[in-house]
């Protein structure tokens, strides 16, 4: 999850402070690493071309974001060896998030990147050139049949804004058993409008045969409401409650909050690349990871319990802070994330809890 | 002039508060528009490619960043409108510095350049997409036969690292008439390596007929110690030697110190194209700006002569500093600077000094 991506609901400038790219995301990644070797390797040896467009959309800025790249362009060499093709194709970059992103600290990494690379390769591979590019991956971001694969990773569940009609969810901040169906209709057409816009602009961008791998915070159900989706913003929206009436957040603010996110269900996601009609499915896939996945073994203790309430609500933190300053203010955060890590841990200490990811492998078209 | 690159010399992280583009650049761009705008027309009308790819080399971070390829897109509708032809080739932009240039800060200006661009010349130009690159341009930066026009203004000047032997120059900070021979050879041998280094690397990034505009500080004479060029760095080692004579800079400390530069003259610019055989040179011109031309009008006051010498010493500052940090330390820049302003001033006053530009047009050979 991606805080850069959660900002796109205002067009705003992330707080870099808030873009740690959490461990849950780097498990997901490494769950997720054969599909996207597949599709890579499908889309190399079926052209072999002079240079190999990548693009990463919503690679935010920390440990994992050059993860899936540099995996990439590795795949790549395997196979370029195991062919005993002499020649390296150039291989062209781009890594893509919001203006807001920081791009700094992705390019000032890239020379050791690029080191390790070469130490771990030898030199006859690449040249490998990285790319800054900034946008919103809801409008065009590179040229029209240029790229060979695209990857993203946990950015795809954020629509472009939060959709219309929310304070009609009263005291939800997100969707939930309790949501009128106008604003369960209401988010579900927000996602087919986002998704629908985000595959025609990578129709265009993509080669013909190109490939695109995309993991996204899903369900299994098809109830857009069941509690493998809407849990964990549940427990934060009962964290609000609760200082709703200890009167440290008035009832009208909260009534007026919405997460801009969607998780779609497999069958959802087909729905809507059948629609657009540019893309054959060749995987489509759900998996799940536990919450405790969130926990960072550097803070873990013996009181290991507790803990993991309290790493998810940190790991939760760095996603949805940015959006909660913007509305309730800074000096509720503390409070209202202590509140949240005492929620989690009890429930996570009566019931198994967890994520559920769609991730969906797909060719574009002749 | 262009800190970032200064910093080539130690593959450094600039400190991106000094990256100040100055209102000496924004003058030489405009004085060098003519001939960029000829060479993107030619290059535009005689292949009209799908995707028109520009990159700016040592593009910098401020006012002036965006002003060459925004002018290059407007030259390029300008065309296409009087040749009447509906539809507009895609840009794809590229915005090269070093990896410590502050890309964060370009990227977070793109919304609002994209939005004048196209209220300016209407909607149906485009798109035009933005990329950062970041790299030495000493170095290959893009894929092989993708680029169709190449820009760098007042970059090139800086060598990839201070030449050998500069211990042998005394209390000289750059070439001057009393620099032996050894010294002068070993300024123009790094000039010679890292100018073909990078005629080669653009040579292969770009297209066949592509075309290349560069404008270097340099100098009309033959002699690299003339005064037209080394003048200015003169005057900032007189400033250094009165803090050496005050014992506030060790000696030892100062005949250590050089700066990374080299201003060719036309014809070593020609010498080193010639030898490369990749380019045809289509112009190449020398232009005259006035020292004074450093000057921030908000700045200015009354006592415009004193003013002057402030002024640039202040720009010389924007450029000089982070390498002089690095080796004599943060303590003594106030005082540096308010002396070279002094030493400035005085020399203003007496005499006219210019900086010369060089700038080459050339098109890649078949």
């Amino acid at each position: 999850m991606k805080v850069s991506e959660v900002l796109h609901m205002n067009g705003g400038i992330g707080d870099s402070s808030y873009a740690s790219n959490s461990l849950i995301q780097r498990e997901v990644i490494f769950m997720t690493k054969a599909i996207a070797e597949e599709a890579v390797s499908d889309v190399y040896c079926s052209m072999f071309p002079k240079t190999l467009c990548i693009a990463d959309l919503g690679c935010s800025s920390g440990p994992n974001t050059l993860l899936v790249v540099t995996q990439t362009v590795k795949t790549v060499d395997k196979i370029r060896k195991k062919l005993c093709r002499q020649s390296s194709p150039e291989f062209q970059i781009y890594l893509n998030d919001l203006p807001g992103n920081d791009f700094n600290s992705i390019f000032r990494s890239l020379p050791r990147v690029q080191e390790e690379l070469k130490e771990e390769i030898g030199s006859e591979f690449g040249p490998c050139f990285f790319n800054g590019v900034p946008g919103s991956f809801y409008s065009r971001l590179c040229p029209t049949s240029t790229l060979h694969f695209v990857h993203s990773s946990y950015s795809l569940m954020w629509l472009s804004q939060v959709p219309k009609g929310v304070e009609m969810n009263k005291e939800n901040i997100y969707l939930a058993s309790t949501s009128p169906p106008s604003v369960i209709n209401a988010y579900y057409e927000q996602f087919q409008k986002d998704f629908s816009m985000f595959l025609k602009c990578r129709s265009e961008e993509l080669v013909s045969g190109g490939r695109m791998v995309l993991t996204i915070l899903g369900r299994k159900s098809e109830d857009p409401t069941s509690k493998e989706c809407c849990y964990i913003w549940d427990l934060l929206a009962m964290a609000l409650k609760q200082m709703v009436s200890e009167g440290l957040i008035e009832e009208e603010k909260l009534n007026s909050f919405g997460i801009p996110q969607y998780t779609p269900s497999p069958l959802e996601l087909k729905a809507e690349v059948e629609k657009e009609r540019s893309f054959s499915i060749n995987r489509l896939e759900a998996s799940e990871i536990n919450w405790a996945a969130c926990g960072n073994k550097l803070y873990s203790s013996d009181d290991s319990f507790k803990d993991d309430g309290y790493n998810v609500a940190k790991c939760m933190r760095s996603v949805a802070e940015p959006l909660l300053v913007r509305h309730f203010g800074e000096s509720i955060m503390d409070k209202l994330f202590h509140k949240y890590g005492e929620i989690l841990s009890d429930c996570m200490s009566k019931e198994e809890t967890k994520f559920v990811n769609v991730t969906i492998s797909m060719t574009k078209r002749e």
